[in-house]
């Protein structure tokens, strides 16, 4: 570890951007519930004193933005003029000091719009570390001693699961073979599913053809969203099958949008079509709710996957425990960060649970190819079972975008965390000022927020009392 | 019901205002994890095109509470411009738009940041159709027809546990005796407890003097705070028991502070003062957490209650289903607004399981009054095991305080939902503005935010680039 590299090195400044695309237009990610999401991130980059930045991001789907930005300027003080020796030797207490800021955690705790904002700076402390070392980040992880990757995280509600003592045997044993396992990840990548094809709004004809596409390049497992009517559901998952065939995998992905019984009556329908797993059944709270759909749909052959929208290590922990998800899906900024998320990869770990991450959205897949890199190095040894998800959209807007190549992420080799956006994109694409939205606004394809007054009543603006 | 009276009217617009008021100075309710709250609210008022308007607030605890106040300005565009008849005819599908709204739900969904900001419009909507009806709320709820109540209510995700018709013909079944229990309330007022003798700032002098004036007026509940020092929380109890005596109750609260096994640990060191219930054992979020508990404090007598962290009906309902919780301590402001309060009253009937609300803070005390009468009338039909929190301070910046005699919260008599403030208030305390925030910063006892430069850098401000 290069720790004499950072020693004096002090954070001078934070910035955040609210970035916007307007994905809506195109049907892009539209599912059950979010019928037309305008993929978003609030964009940090954390300067220091030296010429090292660190940036980091948390993807959102449009409005909603605004108040992740906020989050981390009332959070940024937490970290801005900090030295980064003290923030890294005990990340655990930043993280902590983060997540529970006395009185900010009243409107959290640990969840929403607060831990999506605490996601975007400790991601942006991790890229900056990984940059300091001249790593990227999978190798950063890889590389550091088990006692210092464990002393990342905070156990807090989690000992009843998984001590600090566990996690460390969990690393220690794995350390065997990990230099072939990093060499199989340098050669071949890490294998990846297609979710481009399925989004609700597309024709039949697009599914089609867009299917077609990607066997053509080798792909083997397709994602579709269902839940909105049971029929088309229907239609479309044979579409799919008689597409792909017998060989390939089909998994279904119902964005939340069912309760607890129509969860499991619905997809009673859907088993002839042999999907692997219904993703996101039911509310993403309903710990007790997944239990029971997963019981029921075992006899099926049908697994339940969960994550994107679980809020924090907590749920993660409940849904291992009751047995409720047979994949665990991360999101890199759903949880708190890259600490957090290595805790719930190594409670997976314990439970026999295959971690496949979220990805698409913005930079998720960037973030989540290096998590399912050192999970498959450090923790879990295996890509059996596990599959990095693949959107194949906005990455022109990443300086070093993942690489996917023969439907496997190729190990990145760049420093840092992969998510940073150009220069360009970000002045394009900030809203409302950006000249991308400007353009938008003009032509009428969206409304521009300041050409009407707002809904509410101002009371005061700077001291001067101002009713309307 | 007096539809008529509202068919024409139009909501014209809504004001949001950061309110805070100091309380930290004093080291008013502080507690393990909140040492330093300065009691806060994002409060609302929705004006109508009549004379008629809406107060509603989602209390906080300081810094975060502009993030409340940004998501109510975010979300008021669900609201402002309709018509009352369809908001309140509809009232679970007007629910629906605002905790679903397609974009923004991806920053809760319904928890943290946006639940609070929805439960600060939707409270004002409640407030206003109980005074366009010239009924306090709790008697609003009461006359109301079953059906009329339960098509307030969202059943998403609730279905498992409670349908529509359950829902329905548990109120009917208490429609019997009504009569009775109301004018019972009206006579002698629901029964309360005081916790502003527990707050861990305080000295043991401060503590028995409180103490000893509560028993003289007659006091027979007492709450105090635990968790940041096993031997002090002994030796506190102590003081306590030996105040109170043994035929008076005391109720102990951990804020979160512990891990599952040190929340068992720590309780069996306390049985011996012999609280009747442990509240905030854990995190909030860990309802099988609370059920390990519950399930090893059985034998010890003491009983667990949480919930006013507990972040929307669906973590009641797995709390309920996994017998995690003794009492069932809903928050007004925490949940997304009467509506979804009702929900969670219902499903605690279902399972026997008594409700004792959160309250102190700001206008908590004066918002779960009314909650709990109608309980009292329409749904458990008794007070047994059942205790409104009650805390002495802050009630003089409201309008219509609650009144609390011989240790019972008398029924409401004013229209509406209790919590409108004096304009007074709301201008000596808005935050950063208000003529005492001014007092506050100008003798140095808080920072002034506007004084010093924010830890963030500023890109753009209006269309300019501005680098710092």
């Amino acid at each position: 570890m290069a720790h004499t590299t950072y020693a004096a090195t002090r954070i001078r400044g934070l910035s955040v951007r609210d970035i916007r695309f307007p994905t809506s237009l195109e049907a892009d990610g539209s599912d059950a519930i979010h019928p037309d999401p305008d993929y978003s991130c609030a964009y940090v980059i954390i300067y220091t004193d030296t010429d090292f930045k660190g940036h980091g991001l948390a993807f959102t789907i449009g409005r909603g933005n605004e108040l992740v930005v906020a989050a981390v300027k009332s959070l940024a003080k937490v970290v801005v003029g900090k030295k980064l020796r003290p923030i890294f030797e005990n990340f655990a207490g930043t993280w902590r000091e983060l997540t529970s800021e006395s009185q900010m955690r009243w409107v959290g705790p640990e969840k929403g719009v607060l831990h999506l904002a605490v996601a975007a700076i400790v991601n942006a402390l991790w890229d900056l570390w990984a940059r300091i070392e001249h790593k990227p980040l999978w190798k950063l992880l890889v590389d550091m001693e088990p006692e210092t990757l464990v002393s990342t995280i905070d156990f807090r509600y989690m000992e009843d699961v998984l001590t600090r003592e566990e996690a460390l045997q969990m690393l220690r044993e794995m350390q065997t073979g990990k230099n072939n396992r990093e060499e199989r990840m340098i050669n071949r990548g890490f294998p990846a599913y297609i979710t481009s094809a399925g989004w609700l709004g597309y024709s039949q004809e697009k599914i089609e053809r867009l299917l077609k596409g990607f066997i053509s390049q080798g792909w083997r497992h397709f994602k579709i969203k269902v839940g909105q009517d049971l029929e088309d559901d229907k239609r479309r998952c044979k579409i799919v099958r008689d597409v792909i065939g017998e060989e390939r995998t089909l998994m279904v992905d119902a964005n939340q949008k069912w309760s607890v019984k129509e969860a499991v009556d619905w997809m009673k329908e859907l088993a002839p079509y042999k999907p692997r797993w219904i993703e996101e059944p039911t509310s993403p709270d309903d710990i007790l709710g997944h239990a029971t759909i997963a019981e029921a749909l075992r006899p099926l052959g049908i697994k339940v996957a969960t994550g994107e929208m679980c809020q924090n290590r907590v749920v993660f922990k409940q849904l291992l425990q009751a047995k409720a998800i047979d994949y665990c899906q991360i999101d890199a900024c759903r949880l708190g960060g890259v600490n957090e998320v290595l805790a719930v990869y190594l409670m997976a770990k314990k439970f026999n649970v295959p971690v496949c991450p979220h990805a698409g959205g913005v930079g998720l897949c960037e973030m989540v190819q290096h998590l399912q890199m050192w999970d498959y190095i450090c923790v879990s040894g295996t890509t059996k079972d596990r599959i990095i998800e693949y959107v194949d959209h906005l990455q022109e807007h990443f300086k070093h975008p993942r690489k996917v190549v023969s439907c496997h992420y190729l190990a990145p080799k760049i420093a840092g965390y992969s998510v940073e956006m150009w220069e360009e994109s970000l002045m394009k694409y900030e809203y409302p000022y950006g000249s991308e939205w400007k353009k938008l606004f003009s032509c009428g394809k969206y409304q521009d927020p300041e050409a009407s007054p707002p809904p509410w009543i101002e009371h005061r603006t700077k001291g001067k009392i101002v009713y309307r």
